[in-house]
């Protein structure tokens, strides 16, 4: 109880601010922890010697502003504000400094999405050309809310065998706004919702930035604890579970069958949502592995399917796709159109005439190539040289490896991340995928996706000697 | 109080959340009216024979639901939901049966954004080739966060006479997107925000979305009311003032020098936010109105300036820009990254070059050519035709004339919408443009994008046929 004493030192702000101010401090320093009971208000108006009011107005305030949370008939909760946000900061100013120019100098660990240097640049070209021929001024005009309707027709025609209804359908601009706008339609101020343990940091964010009340489940090489996901489900009315399915980012685990039936099972059973964000699951390498989306198992309408093109095919496309349940069909078309209206329509025109053309299926069979042999070198290069210094999971497809420096080894992420850098090396370091940074301090994520063979081995050669030198960096 | 009343008839329902539904219910009816004060905790309770705890989580409840806000040390009080989204829904959804195959039979006066038929696509073709000839797949790839370097140079020189430092702009995909992001980076929940009344309904859409408080302050021939506006900002802290500083939506007021002077001074001095959406200042005709935006008058950095390209340019193109004070530009940059990471980059870079070579400026001088005539034309029929009937303000630029139906005319705007579609007319009614539906019954607008002269006689004709039997129609 000390650690809450406070000397009103200013009578010019309002105690209950004062207050507000002295807790914030002490979860920002990590003296309240995240998801823990503050007094009651009773017992903290009587210890500050203040009227029940001010604490009831300062735990208000706290609230407000995303320090705290209640639950109701059991009080108030310390809630920690993104503190991996400083981090995440860091970590991109840094990047920064790799400017487009002397990125070439530079092995790059970090790439989340396909390489373009493998695209044909030419056809893509020929079919922007064919469609503005075609379809004149109109193919830069505005578009239906839902997309253009030929973009819809391809994408049921060619990835779920017409079974999809193009009305179900609603072209977004890349994953990231999928993810953004399930938010803002579906999930309110401090809703609960569970996220694989590490995850995407830009789906942390948007969570976060809506303020909602995160659990994390951890995901290891057996998938996740479905007995860990059960308790929580009974103990808190969860909206939704956000989940990559296949090379979850950084794991790169895959869901099995059965787990994704269960999961499905559990949806029905304590009502609440799955977010599928299925980002790679094209690029399957280990014939074991089937590829079932949550969606194409959903009986009961409970998966929102958010599929990027972005990743796969062309970054600076910005466009995916997102099937949501009917209950909040109209809810996510009405956010969509909040968030910006509709998607670049050109783009959308494009895109439906390169994948009617059978240009899509090509170019990925291609890159499934590439990739698969750069995925087979990466994993020999770990095993051969690293083997003694990280353990990881073969995720059997995907972009990348998540390692995890062996205990013996005194050196945590970060400090990994800048001794390569110095050496022009970047990896992206674990604790960014973590809602709270004292985890991931061990991990980090090599990606093959911008980096050849001859650079896969040079990289993994110094990665081994910063590794080596690991105790010496204190 | 009467109304209050409440039996607790549902043994399995908590007391709370019977009375939190049964407020609701009188809010949506209208029984309570938006910003009406609710009871003290203590009287309710007592009222209802209930404990003070049962009340303080039904407003709670209510709060969290969007119902009802608090003022500190003033009590809880009623807030209206989106209650014109319906009459949206229902004049989107007749909207939707006109499909684009069967629009031509219409004359259409709903158009917000220039007419594309003008657009010269050959031009614009040649660009996007030079384009990719140029950058190669590079234009196909990610952009950095703040847009496509090239672009936010040319907008620099071209609009801003190179004042404008290139890092503090931000593309963004479009005016929505901009509006919508800055909400999400520095509007909290319950924070005040001050709008035209009427304005546009993307802007109030998002601020309802984001459940602030929104004042509406009265725009009219001359301006809005100063003394007014200083005393909401007494009385209240307000975070942000949205307006459109020329041809406002949909009254076409713009601005005059002194009056935007005296709103930032007293931005500076209440220590609020000036977001301004400049959407249409290209399209001027009254040599009398100069073109002097919020932002190149700002002095302390009190201005978040959107600009559109999609409204006047190319609606499919879906870019645009903003400018924000330092203070807000790393959360509003973050804002965009949650959003949808960044936008298209070959859009972007197209567009860079068709300004650079010119292209722009070429455009824009055909439109105000064929708009200022269409501008006369729309006026003089007005005038002509109409003048017994409505009343309006002469905006001297823009796309459109918002008219207000004179009282001895018996129809609102909704009965109008319905009878001029029913002759093959679309006009959009005032009501979108408030919060309250109550408001805007007896206006509605009619813009000239998509018309051409013939339509708009044939037009104003059929719409005073249809007034002039305004009273047979009850």
């Amino acid at each position: 109880m000390e650690k809450y004493l406070l000397y009103f030192n200013n009578e010019e702000i309002p105690k209950y601010v004062q207050i507000a101010k002295h807790i914030k401090n002490l979860i920002d320093s990590n003296n309240i922890k995240d998801g823990e009971k503050l007094p009651s208000i009773r017992k903290l108006s009587k210890f500050l010697e203040v009227n029940n009011v001010t604490i009831v107005n300062a735990y208000k305030k706290l609230e407000m502003e995303g320090y705290a949370f209640q639950k109701m008939g059991s009080g108030t909760y310390a809630k920690r504000k993104d503190v991996t946000r400083k981090y995440r900061k860091q970590y991109s100013d840094i990047l920064k400094t790799v400017s487009s120019n002397n990125i070439k100098d530079y092995i790059d660990f970090t790439g989340e999405i396909a390489c373009t240097e493998f695209f044909p640049v030419d056809s893509f070209k020929n079919v922007i050309n064919e469609v503005l021929d075609r379809d004149g001024v109109e193919a830069l005009a505005y578009q239906e809310t839902l997309g253009y309707e030929g973009l819809r027709n391809s994408i049921s025609k060619f990835f779920w065998n017409n079974h999809k209804d193009i009305d179900d359908i609603l072209i977004v601009s890349g994953a990231q706004q999928g993810i953004d706008i399930v938010s803002k339609a579906i999930i309110n101020v401090n809703d609960k919702v569970i996220v694989e343990k590490p995850t995407y940091s830009g789906a942390l964010s948007v969570f976060k930035w809506r303020r909602t009340n995160i659990f994390e489940l951890e995901i290891h090489e057996n998938g996740i604890d479905l007995d860990k996901f059960e308790k929580i489900l009974k103990k808190n009315k969860v909206k939704c579970f956000y989940t990559m399915s296949y090379f979850q980012n950084p794991t790169g685990m895959s869901y099995n069958l059965d787990e994704k039936k269960k999961i499905l099972e559990m949806a029905e059973k304590y009502n609440f949502y799955i977010i599928e964000d299925d980002y790679l699951s094209e690029l399957i390498y280990d014939s074991n592995i089937e590829y079932k989306s949550f969606k194409s198992l959903d009986e009961n309408d409970r998966v929102i399917y958010i599929k990027s093109f972005s990743k796969i095919f062309l970054p600076g496309i910005r466009i995916g796709y997102l099937i949501s349940p009917k209950k909040f069909k109209e809810a996510i078309q009405n956010s969509k159109v909040n968030t910006d209206i509709s998607t670049s329509s050109l783009m959308q025109r494009a895109l439906d005439l390169y994948i009617n053309k059978g240009f899509w299926k090509k170019y990925i069979n291609n890159l499934k190539i590439v990739y698969k042999d750069r995925y087979e070198f990466m994993k020999m290069c770990i095993n051969k040289i690293l083997s003694d210094k990280v353990t990881f999971f073969d995720p059997g497809g995907g972009l990348h490896f998540y390692l995890k420096i062996n205990d013996n080894i005194n050196i945590d992420c970060m400090k990994l991340f800048n001794e390569c850098k110095k050496n022009k090396i970047l990896i992206t370091p674990g604790i960014l995928f973590y809602k709270n940074i004292y985890h991931g301090k061990k991990y980090f994520r090599i990606s093959f996706s911008q980096v050849d063979k001859l650079e896969i081995e040079k990289g993994i050669k110094i990665i081994n000697s910063l590794l080596e030198m690991g105790n010496k960096y204190e």
